[in-house]
């Protein structure tokens, strides 16, 4: 047999490529950031600033001068990154070739250089400043979450594609199979097996060092209050203590609430989108903590728009939330009361900007925003709503579209 | 309606919880290890060691202090944890409140203290150096890995809970819906479906920052060779170059290999298990390669043992696989190859010991490995076999037993 290389494979025709321009905006947005930040250039660590600077996936160090120019070492998936990749690339097999790879590559690595710190760890810092004893490494994380959280009509694109895989699943796969005696779990494998076959990413990506996510979170009365540790509203009894999430054991019935909040993904990017399901007529108290959860949701996007504060945007819906039956209940049960109303969602699920204090720079168009105003009932379950919302030039775009009431199932022969 | 606590709500008893014996018999054994480092305890803030060590997943920082006790502040998920965990716990709200919460809980945060710098960010290392200003962190991440790669027979036990999860769906549910223009994704979407009706976890966790690891690897013919960026041999094509994971677009058919590499998962465990299909007779070439691989595992297993060395393991067995005419397709193909045999299993999917270079600590009864003898044939597909063993007192003994030969399905209608 001759002598494996990639070259005698052809590459996949299927793989939807990030285009080069694309690429090139997003370098050149980051490089005046860094230039307005005093850094000489950055390097982009985290798989998903990995992805979004240079539209592939590797063991990498992409390297973003000041200029505006954006270079490519990697130890891995070489021929892959040839393809999916236009950024100049080099390969090195261990990081004390880096410097070198690099230099190869025109791009010098000297002065003050952004890492993100947030989430790079210590070692990995240790080993990067003995290659580069001469650079000053800076954090760079706010920037790039910052220029992150604008996204292209490119990137907006994908995202309403990853909603468009939740849609059918949700709003009409689901419902036939709501019936009493089913599993949260059982139910929530039908949910992501449907997903996927939709070509559904799989892996939801966080930010946050140890945080982690699945796919979604279906839940049947009381387990949506029990605590997790998920820094979200939603409570989860999960099947596993060591694994706090997706469905668990506790079976559907009529008189509780189900709550489906699912993240679609597809190209890397996510949408998040949550829906409230029953067997017959919802408890009287579950109708209308979710039309209050509704009245907040019209509260909170009529404010998204340009130059809108996100921390003022929470404050306002707080303090009007605050005069309902349902403020102590508002946005987690007990224990898992969260600080915010909607998070930044794009290639991670916990991206720029929050609608939380002290996140004050103002809503920009392109900003992209899962808002989920949700009441937790104890025993009665979780309502509310989710969409992923688009900020646009004069308000904000839904998404995630389709029927917000209370989807009320009738199982055959209970009618 | 009264103010929501907990308290009224009952904690789920499908949970299964971890032994408080168990969970005492790890800190003593890291304890141990921390003395002879020279530390007077540690953090185990990685979400697998935070497990590991307390039973429960939340937002929290789990001290051991090197007599033996271990003591848990936590800012999420309080009422679970108390459910979950036996070890002493105090809430807490900011980090600067985070010594008060300790000191509550009778621990002492002085001297040298342990943390998992491998994976721990910057910017969390500088702001528990802010509040702890006293302390002396250093890296105690190797310490962690070594004692959690020797298996209590408790969680041998689930990691073959997680083995049996994939039996039925790889051995079974599978072989029947193998037919000709299927795609991978599609195959792959039924099998995960029927995985987690099983109680598969979903979510698989690796140590490594930047590594990310979907519930498994479906592959037909080429694309078992594609370049991605996963640091293991399988190659993959994948449906986004943003998220390199999972079945692709490639569709099944005569003539080619389909590569099915998997995770179980079950109560925070994982065990690793791949098989070979094909429609119809497989090409000579792969039933040839397939043999080496299975010979090579017989190499490898009849290695495994007490006091074995993996480096000596890796070098002995590698020598042998370079007589065959699979050499340079062996474990990866062209610029996939990687440098390992095996890898530990156990919480994360990249756990100690590795059957690699470099690895020199003897094999200890407990130690849990996944050994993937595999060989990629280009355009014909990948073949080979993996399993996860356990070393027990005189050998080592097969978590993931079932059928090993390439499993020849003839749709119907095409005998």
């Amino acid at each position: 047999m001759p002598a494996p290389t990639l070259a005698a494979m052809s590459h996949p025709s299927h793989l939807p490529l990030v285009p080069p321009d694309e690429l090139g905006h997003r370098a050149r947005r980051l490089a005046a950031r860094l230039r307005d930040d005093g850094l000489d250039g950055a390097f982009l660590l985290h798989p998903s600033s990995l992805f979004w600077i240079s539209g592939t996936l590797s063991d990498a160090y992409p390297f973003v001068t000041a200029d505006g120019s954006a270079v490519l070492a990697l130890r891995t998936g070489v021929g892959r990154a040839a393809h999916e990749s236009p950024l100049p690339q080099a390969p090195f097999r261990r990081l004390p070739d880096l410097p070198g790879a690099l230099a190869d590559l025109g791009a010098s690595i000297e002065g003050a250089v952004g890492l993100e710190l947030d989430v790079v760890p210590v070692a990995t810092w240790e080993r990067l400043r003995r290659v580069f004893p001469a650079v000053e490494f800076r954090d760079c994380s706010r920037a790039i979450r910052e220029i992150r959280a604008v996204k292209s009509p490119w990137e907006t694109d994908w995202i309403e594609r990853a909603a468009e895989i939740l849609r059918v699943p949700m709003d009409e796969v689901l419902p036939p199979r709501l019936r009493p005696g089913i599993s949260e779990v059982e139910l929530s494998a039908i949910l992501e097996g449907e997903l996927r076959a939709r070509r559904h990413q799989g892996i939801i990506r966080l930010r946050r060092w140890n945080m982690e996510m699945y796919i979604g979170v279906l839940s049947a009365g009381a387990s949506a209050s029990y605590p997790c540790y998920f820094d979200g509203p939603d409570g989860l009894e999960a099947l596993y203590p060591g694994v706090q999430q997706g469905g668990g054991e506790r079976l559907l019935g009529p008189g509780v609430t189900i709550m489906v909040d699912f993240v679609g993904g597809a190209g890397g990017y996510l949408a998040d989108r949550t829906r409230i399901y029953s067997i017959g007529e919802p408890p009287t108290e579950a109708r209308e903590a979710h039309e209050f959860c509704r009245e907040m949701l019209v509260e909170i996007t009529s404010r998204l728009r340009p130059g809108a504060i996100p921390s003022a945007v929470y404050e306002e819906v707080t303090k009007a939330a605050e005069q309902s039956p349902f403020a102590d209940r508002f946005m987690g049960y007990g224990e898992n009361r969260v600080g915010f109303l909607g998070h930044g969602i794009g290639i991670d699920l916990d991206e720029l900007p929050v609608l939380a204090p002290r996140f004050d720079l103002p809503l920009e168009p392109g900003n992209v925003i899962a808002v989920e105003p949700k009441v937790f009932l104890g025993e009665t379950g979780g309502v509310g709503v989710e969409n992923t919302y688009v900020v646009t030039e004069n308000g904000c775009r839904n998404l995630t579209p389709g029927p917000e009431e209370i989807r009320v199932v009738v199982p055959r022969g209970h009618a």
